[in-house]
């Protein structure tokens, strides 16, 4: 099977919703979602009696709308599935999405049963089947979306989740973070097309610099090892595999009728391949906003700068637990940073502590930050600090900012609890390529990640 | 050594600074917050040359103040600190609390014996010494405070943290969490008063409930152990222990000149006494938010109700990686359920799933919640949820609140990222003793803390 098969799923010309509900329901959301995102190609609604939904013209049946139609997208309940994909066929649809659900994560055999026919039906028909118990693709390029308000603005990082709602929250929440997407792809139950096949579709997706993945369960071990090594640490993989645990399992058989497999098996092949594995949506988020925002080569010699000394201890102890090497500073940084810094109350060796006062001398922290960013025994800069105003907060930004294009480092800051509150002074950090962790901990577990995954790469 | 001696730090009737400057720096911020906290007692500026400071009479030196201080607080230079001390002898001041810094931290064999020099001096002086290299004690009820703008209310959360930012910080982000303290003490290099000391007076104090402590490193070892072993596990003690590798060790030295000690033996230490580790400030956080919010006696059988279905797989891999047990709903619970929630899209076993349309028919999860609150085998309810608008978010706010009232179960809300965005939602949920997690991983993990701590104490 060719990725082209799956080229109608992220790019349709035409787009038929067949059960879109009238009124304020679930299903509405996805018809509203397509306008929202400015679809360009016709939108069909499918509504036994109503002749116009949203303003748009309805036909009784699929097989009435007149024109060609790429893409399907049912909302039904299970019992008008069959003919639907029946009428797919004749009308010589590409792809079908099935946000309906009731199938393999009911636990019954008959569900799995039903999914095996309608992967047939799939193959008879000469079409695709994303789903069942999913939500479809969310494409800004392609103007695609679940739901209204998600955002309208393409980036390079696809997400392909079993799961449609942390397709969805993740999405708000990288966006918030400058992190854009090419695909965010919800895939439930994975009947037909599933995470291998996505997987190696984004792989040859020039336009997708970043993979990241939530996934319950595979089918096809071997297809989703295969898929792994066609992209060969081409791109980084970041995965949250979930249902590793007999709990979780039980939990994904009735989600979406996964088969999760043992965690150890999963830990080594994950190993072998490079890919970067998480296992929460925080850990996610973190190691997606390392591989988007900041360079991939490094030696992961990492600083610690910070105003306050207590977190300053506990990174150096994340620094090392992490496998990172604390940068040693040259001599003449060390110097520099003698004629910039009190003698007391601030510490010279990683972690540059340049103590309580900085915040009211934001000159500390900056002068301090330009003499390290210079060194070339340093890779990244984890900055842990703020200013006694606002006004001080909006100059520290810019200087962090200004070390970061000067000297080509990466450069993370830290708006530790309590620290650095002002939610939109940090939006041009993460503008500039400068990625924002609550704490220096998470941020170092980030990078290390980034720093393993490049070690990865040069050894193949 | 009585814990009696410490009263004169956590109940001062005078207080002298010694060392203020005039404007807007740093050393400034001590004598603010005394005044913004209301301390009722006088407050006595001593400098050099001013004859009034911030509308309060100074004095040229300490022993110039006419009438008795219970309590000095040390902000100048290293050199003029053995003059002070003196004074401090002289006048039968109880305790100082010094800020001053360059001691045992610089890593000079010098700092290290003036701290020891120090000791002597307030042994000989009948007086105890904070510090060095520490920012005193918070505690809202004696009106002590580091700063202005700490919260007035006072709570029965103590708070020992070697470090000064981190007590204050951390002070800031509990209170939004309606987590609030009867002390904090930072008490830096520990020349003379220390983490054992602090530990046993809190132990002691009727009015903390709940006691947590950032460290760095202790000089006597021994004289922890007894202060956990005096306590025995009547009350919960959680410990940030940083310094456990060498790079954290080599920080914690140039911090506060503490000898950290090898990670294994602290683990052993800590399982031993049923202390709670945790290993950076949202882990401190979540934890505190248990022991402070939550009932202690449970048998840890969890329940996890939500509407997305992809956190609430991950959420029970989290429950069984923790040693929890997924709470086995009655067959009462379950049969109710079946009448409540839509055969499809949903799952009734535990995690349960509610399904995507919860957030548009709210009473599918209230319906759930109170079935479930009911069921004699479940503790905890972990409820990941939200409405599909605002009005709708604080009808299911309000409903969570009645169920933790009626049930007396844990009610553990979940607030995952991109939903109830509405922070002053949430203030209500944290007043009614139902705690916000932004994941059900992060809230699993405190439970799951709390709970081991209940079997350690009904072993004892």
């Amino acid at each position: 099977m060719s990725t082209d098969d799956l080229h109608a799923l992220f790019n349709p010309k035409s787009i038929a919703l067949v059960g879109v509900p009238r009124g304020f329901k679930a299903g509405a959301m996805f018809m509203l979602g397509l306008v929202d995102q400015g679809f360009a190609g016709p939108i069909y609604p499918v509504h036994p009696h109503a002749t116009e939904i949203g303003g748009l013209r309805a036909y009784p049946r699929l097989i009435d709308v007149p024109d060609p139609v790429d893409m399907v997208i049912v909302l039904t309940p299970r019992e008008a599935v069959w003919s639907i994909l029946d009428q797919c066929a004749a009308k010589k649809v590409k792809v079908v999405v099935l946000y309906t659900s009731g199938y393999g994560e009911t636990g019954e055999d008959k569900g799995r049963e039903e999914e095996k026919r309608m992967r047939q039906s799939a193959r008879n028909g000469d079409f695709r089947i994303l789903g069942p118990n999913c939500m479809g693709v969310y494409s800004p390029a392609s103007g695609l979306a679940f739901f209204p308000g998600m955002p309208r603005t393409p980036g390079d990082l696809g997400f392909i989740s079993q799961s449609g709602s942390i397709g969805n929250l993740f999405t708000g929440i990288a966006a918030q973070r400058k992190v854009f997407f090419r695909h965010v792809v919800s895939y439930g139950n994975a009947s037909d097309i599933g995470l291998p096949e996505l997987i190696s579709y984004m792989g040859d997706d020039p336009e997708v610099r970043v993979i990241c993945s939530y996934c319950e369960g595979v089918r096809d071990g071997k297809a989703l090892i295969e898929a792994f090594r066609g992209i060969g640490g081409s791109k980084p993989i970041i995965m949250w595999k979930v249902g590793t645990t007999e709990a979780g399992r039980k939990a994904a058989a009735s989600h979406t009728g996964s088969m999760s497999g043992r965690e150890r098996i999963w830990e080594a092949v994950f190993r072998k391949h490079g890919i970067i594995e998480v296992s929460d949506i925080e850990e996610l988020l973190d190691a997606v906003m390392a591989f988007y925002h900041l360079p991939l080569e490094t030696r992961g010699r990492v600083v610690i700068v910070s105003g306050p000394g207590g977190p300053a201890v506990s990174a150096a102890d994340t620094i090392q637990k992490c496998g990172l090497e604390p940068a040693s500073l040259g001599e003449q940084t060390i110097q520099k940073l003698k004629t910039i810094l009190p003698a007391t109350g601030t510490s010279l060796r990683n972690p540059i502590d340049v103590g309580l006062s900085a915040t009211f001398d934001l000159r500390l922290y900056l002068d301090s930050l330009d003499a390290i960013a210079q060194d070339k025994n340093v890779d990244a800069i984890v900055i842990l600090g703020r200013g006694a105003s606002r006004e001080m907060n909006e100059q520290y930004v810019e200087s962090l900012i200004r070390a970061g294009k000067s000297s080509g480092k990466a450069i993370i800051a830290i708006a530790f609890p309590g620290m650095l509150t002002e939610e939109e002074l940090l939006e041009p950090l993460y503008e500039a390529g400068i990625p924002v962790y609550p704490t220096p901990e998470r941020a170092i577990r980030a990078y290390a990640k980034l720093w393993r995954f490049h070690r990865f790469r040069s050894r193949e």
